[in-house]
């Protein structure tokens, strides 16, 4: 028997929405995607479901079928029905009472479609990052609902006046953003983090990574110091809902010549020529 | 402008219930506390009010008032109106439209009432637990919604047929429960770790630690490495909902004769004093 108190008010238990029961609520026991379309296409669609069925699988969220998403997607897609779109959505173990390891929950499936926000302005002048101590937990490469320190980074971001906040881990080396993968330009030579346990497998990477052949830039995925992030001719960070956008300053310390490198203009190129399909 | 699907169907945005944009299922972004009453007296309320105030704190969730809180937990215990009632409450930071910082969003309190489950079949006898790595973020001291690695590790332990999952760091030393404070005995030693980052301050390891005097027991809060606990003379944990738990194996390894032992007797018996108040 349950009595339910929402605020103020007691509320019949047998009313309640059962999204108040959600495990992504009580636990942020659930997985997500954030994907967007460029003038009506959507962008990288099975690369997004791919990771979604492999976040589900690891935190072991059964009866999903990823064929089922992907027609919920492209349906909600297609009744917004505006060219430039971000399509957020999660799945949770399901509703139920509270208990850390409850059997036979039915999984719930949330989606939002929404405008793109405009990351014009970002593009053209770069955003400031600072950095923050990483404090997420060792397994950042599934995409799930647990981002409290996430939000908090981000806060402390906004605090400072920045777009971003950068993690660094226990040695000093940057693992990726608060909500973005991270990337430094020494010369020709394009730094990022190694794909492990504690980054997540960013997709807007993995097309950084592939684009970046094409500019004239080698790849190198060894983890990079805080300080030397510092000292880079160009910075830029990756993330699905804006793809690229540079970072003219580093924990207050500007890079380069302040404004965005000849590099990250030519990689943001190439990704408005690659979301043409 | 939003679009809203939940599951197979579109949802007019303006008539979702706000429990579905709670940043609570987006980000696990809220603070919790789990109480019970022993025999019509709720147990601890001020220790837990204090510690959910400092939760709410730490994560900069701001306007909360904690008497405001304390009323609401006093109203609902009495409207439910039985003896051994286990509370369930928590604030997240509002709901709204996704960002990872939003900024103005009202907090949202979300309590429950229920029936206490009964341990006594888990006191008597005793339970199992395995080890598991910890991979939680490095801020348990913060009693908040990002539970999943509590979840996964809780899943493990059930799938052995084990009650509770014990944290183990990179370093081989235990941490904590996925949902209990663990302790060792050795000799008339009791052990458990030393409060910290990594440690949620329970409020039930406290009382038991205070009661460790009583029963001639010495208290020394240092780390235990997972092989020594297994050759313990007795385990237990400590956890709100049930107050003490004797642990009879450990890792498949039983403890001492796979009884519950004296001391944790003791406390047991103790405890059933303290709350009596």
């Amino acid at each position: 028997m349950h009595l339910v108190m929402i605020g103020d008010e007691f509320v019949d238990a047998g009313k309640v929405d059962s999204a108040y029961f959600d495990y992504g609520t009580f636990f942020g026991d659930g997985v997500y995607e954030v994907l967007r379309s460029y003038n009506g296409r959507l962008f990288a669609l099975d690369e997004h479901l791919d990771r979604f069925k492999r976040s589900l699988a690891e935190v072991e969220i059964e009866g999903v079928d990823i064929e089922t998403v992907r027609k919920r997607v492209l349906k909600a897609f297609e009744k917004f029905d505006k060219p430039n779109a971000k399509i957020y959505f999660h799945i949770t173990r399901g509703s139920g009472t509270r208990e850390h390891a409850a059997e036979g929950l039915t999984p719930r499936f949330f989606l939002t479609v929404s405008d793109i926000e405009a990351a014009d302005a970002q593009k053209q002048t770069g955003i400031s990052v600072i950095t923050v101590p990483d404090t997420r937990w060792k397994r950042c490469d599934i995409k799930s609902l647990n981002l409290l320190p996430n939000v908090l980074a981000k806060r402390a971001a906004h605090k400072r006046g920045c777009d971003e906040a950068i993690f660094v881990n226990d040695t000093g080396f940057i693992t990726e953003g608060s909500s973005s993968a991270f990337f430094g330009i020494f010369g020709r030579i394009l730094h990022t983090s190694p794909l492990g346990a504690n980054i997540l497998p960013s997709i807007t990477r993995k097309f950084v990574l592939e684009l970046a052949a094409k500019v004239g830039l080698q790849i190198q995925t060894e983890q990079l110091k805080a300080d030397e992030a510092a000292g880079a001719d160009e910075l830029l960070i990756a993330v699905s809902s804006k793809d690229i956008v540079p970072v003219v300053k580093f924990n207050e310390i500007q890079i380069a010549n302040g404004k965005p490198g000849r590099y990250t203009k030519l990689l943001m190129k190439e990704f408005v020529e690659l979301v043409k399909g």
